[in-house]
């Protein structure tokens, strides 16, 4: 059966490949086998940030001999979800997904992993029903190579929207971000599709998804899309869970989700991965205390909520390797938003 | 006997004393009973804050008229304790203290605030012996009137450290932040002052109080103290503990401080301050996982400590107004610092 | 005759009204013919720059026995223009206008000032025609008071323009100096009134006010209106002059202005303000070269476009004591902006 | 004779080589030839700017394989000096500079360029005497190899300054780019050899180099030397001249040098290349007038420097394509330094 194993790897700066490089050179990991990896660089998260274009250099440096290809050709063999922004604790790291044979046949639900693309998309339906029927259609696809029993074994959906050239009113990081969350909730059953319409898309707030986790690229034709499940049918000695959290400051929530997984609290060694959403509540509170994110001109509120919750997260789970990211358009609740542990199990 | 109330309040803005001055005008608080006010405001804690000098402003204007004095002889009547920085979801807001005769007489310990002055120091004082003698028995004398039983019942001793002009080699914040937490600790009998001399001044890290909290302020002469006691011969419904945080994401220390004021998790209601010192970690790891803090040249590290210290101590207290100031040389152990909670019995 | 005298001083910070305490106190100037402030605080300009808030509570406080008058009445009786920010070189400082009968009767025009307001707004008018005509009217009047012989000897109307409470969809400091500009420039013939209409405003650029110098203030109510001009019938040793710059970059347009107050470079003594509005060009190159400045999440364009008008001003005229703000819709053509110049006669 | 032929480029990112690999594609510049490249890239020229590394990344592999040799050999071949920090108005460019016989034997001088480097240097030898005599050893050797007249013929020398790995009171980039300067300036008789001594160097600022541009990087064994000057056994069609700033608003000293290259201001199609230090002045006032660069705890004075002195540049050259760099250690007067123009012939 198929398996996923995961190497969780802390990187000394954007462009460090070598524990990476060590893996490949000593054959404990092929390149082939390689389907995703997710990382934080240490760089603002914004526009001005080139951290995650120096790491995808390196990434294309050291695929493109092994898989013999060309360097820009290396994204279509492997997803890439890097994100800028370790504010506070977090660590820098990435974490290299694995699928090959699984030599471990547990007899329970082990993670699953597939990646898809949507096809191409016009400017013009970006933000609206078009990108959010056609991702609907494209996660179900990628869903169904999971081999799940059920939606609710999908715990996270990790997507790349498409922002393609051209322009339009709606063909912005915003709306994208919005409609491939949307679109997941459909495909997912998590929301009854027919209440989306244009219209609801960043206006209805009720409508959610739980296991997304989508950023937008400027540039890009067809969003990328990364599912993690839970299957019967694969093997290995990885579960992941989810949960949604109701604001940045939602311990019980992380609890609960480490809990599901059976990971007693301070256990960090068994933790491979931690993804979530953050964003400073628009309403200008936090428990109904003011926050001063959103009026500050120094430093932006993605960096002031990526720090709170990454924050949270790595005092509540003893670890500080987690990525959180930012700017969470229909990701869960306003003002929370979807966590995603990974972990091996005992 | 005396007792000791207090007044939590959000503000709007560095200069919003509204809420006080309803308390003044409506008679709940007289101004010549209020010992002191401890605040956070949402400038950058740093060298071009003005928020400080707002809010002094209007607490100068507020207080003047009522206490029948000159403007800038209001900081001789009221020890201010304002604190830039209110990153992330902290909560801008005052705690104001107020000492009259309790009509409350529990036959417990109570909390006890007394304030008090080291003489002038000299600038060639600043950063040694000079400076950490005076200022013990400057504590000692100010603990005195507190009446506990024991330095043990001392549980925060908030300093504002003289920086006298005339400049020297060790006349800055950093040398007289750390001698003003030497002196505390020898006061308190946290160390043994036989250990203490000018060489170990920011060079044994493993002399420190975990109880004293001290900025510095170029051009003050005198250390401005205040301490913070349990006392059995205080009345009043307000208790004190501490603790100290073994790095910024010690939620295990938080909840035992917490614990030990008999707060159960979530319970805010009680709570009326929460007094903190945070760091990045100058050993540039966290839990043993590299943080990227102090070599990060847009965004200050004490910035971010002071965020992240205050999204844990919020998530775990369920409370974001809380007060975090940064910079802890000899405040709890490296990476480290303490942590006082303030809070009404049930 | 009526005249104008000016006392340009330096500040050691935002709360520093020092020398014009002295002043005050020595007679040299009056409280009663203090016309308007101008002045350059060290704030980042924007949402949480509390550095105008302090500058104003000090300036109440000095005004307010003087003027007989409670602190918040001050405004009604002065006006002030405080703009944040004095990136690179920038000095901060303040400009004090008097007024009273001048000693010196030139028979030559000298400057001249005026003040006033708009009727109070509604919040749907700012933005469109409501405001534009109001403003126009409003400066028309106040220009009526400078006695001038013609609409082209007005060289600088600052305006910190109204919005009102209650919202709407044009509510806001874009539109509000859009408008204010465009009141400016119909009010002085600068264009054809005809030319304007609600959908040319934030479109039309080639419609534009050289000598307006428009803020916005949420909660204003009313436009305050501080008009410059050069009358026969005032007297002093006051001139002004004004032009516009082509960019931020442009040292013929400010030598331009400087020759016509017959000003030699480098013979700063002379010279008592210098008024000028900034803008990174949106359309992202200057001089046919790219710029970086509206792609930068670390430092706000704003910044960015003060420091370098500021820095070319201050070189071109040898004077860092210049006076920038940004922001500048309708304000000069795109990607450049009006500058006036305050000067002695020689 | 050999000859120089520059090639200024502007880049849309750290990582855009595609004008420079046309030109190679096309043989237009053979990559042997290559001598050095200068640049400024978009980062905030601090310890976590990734964009020189960026820039360095895509320079090794566009040019390991055309060398023939590994990406990490390529900066053994060629000398790179990339400068992070495009404040305001300041292009993003590189300069290729390319050495092969001229076609043009001009009998008048013109630029020469040489490269070398001092021998590995050992860490408690940085920032003293040590450092200083080996840099003015290697400095003569450079320059013997550009066969100029005199020494006064030497118009800059850009160099990378050593920081070997180990550590030493004195091993680190202030006293490295001191000494380097200090180097340069007996090398080039600037400065009498026998008045510097440890003791001078970050202490007796009347000791400097009018032509040195001085960097210094961590981990670099050491020092690199690019030396740029003016000789009659040179051919092509490119010039240099320098000059001090007095200060970053010097716009006397800017056209000074622009007037020995008989560049008419505003002529920019001449410009090759702009290359000058700029420093806050740390004696917290420029041109007698309070500046607040130093004070500010959002944005680092290395950052207003550079926007200063570059925005002035850019405007009395009407040029935004130049090279500041910062910290200026011994590099001209106090609050000054050397600014160096390189230019075609007419």
């Amino acid at each position: 059966v198929p398996g996923i194993r995961a190497y969780p790897i802390e990187t000394s700066g954007p462009g460090d490949v070598r524990e990476l490089r060590r893996l490949l050179e000593e054959r404990i990991v092929r390149a082939e086998d390689v389907v995703c990896i997710l990382g934080k660089t240490e760089g603002n998260g914004g526009r001005n940030d080139f951290t995650r274009e120096l790491a995808m250099t390196a990434f294309e440096q050291l695929f493109a001999p092994r898989l013999g290809c060309a360097p820009e050709a290396v994204q279509d063999r492997v997803v890439f979800s890097l994100s800028g922004g370790t504010e506070g604790v977090v660590t820098p790291h990435i974490v290299v997904f694995v699928r090959d044979d699984a030599t471990i046949v547990p007899g329970e639900k082990r993670l699953a992993v597939a990646t898809g693309f949507t096809r191409e998309l016009r400017p013009e339906e970006i933000g609206g029903m078009g990108q959010i029927e056609e991702t609907a259609r494209a996660v179900r696809e990628v869903v169904a190579r999971l081999d799940v029993e059920s939606p609710a074994d999908v715990h996270l959906v990790q997507m790349k929207g498409a922002i393609p050239p051209g322009g339009g009113p709606r063909c912005d990081m915003v709306h994208s971000r919005a409609a491939s969350a949307l679109g997941v909730a459909i495909a997912l059953g998590e929301i009854d599709g027919s209440r989306v319409s244009d219209d609801t898309v960043c206006r209805d707030w009720s409508l959610y998804s739980s296991v997304a986790s989508c950023s937008a690229k400027p540039g890009l034709e067809r969003t990328e899309i990364l599912a993690f499940g839970m299957s019967p049918r694969w093997g290995g000695d990885l579960v992941i869970d989810h949960g949604v959290l109701v604001d940045i400051l939602d311990v019980a929530g992380i609890r609960a989700v480490a809990g599901r997984l059976g990971l007693p609290m301070g256990a960090r060694d068994r933790i491979v991965g931690v993804y979530a959403k953050s964003e400073a509540d628009p309403r200008g509170t936090v428990r109904g205390r003011r926050h001063t994110m959103l009026g500050d001109d120094d430093i932006s509120d993605t960096r002031y909520s990526r720090c709170v919750l990454s924050s949270v997260l790595a005092a509540t789970l003893g670890e500080p390797r987690v990525y959180v990211s930012t700017r969470a358009e229909h990701h869960g609740p306003v003002g929370g938003g979807p966590l995603a542990i990974i972990a091996r199990v005992e």
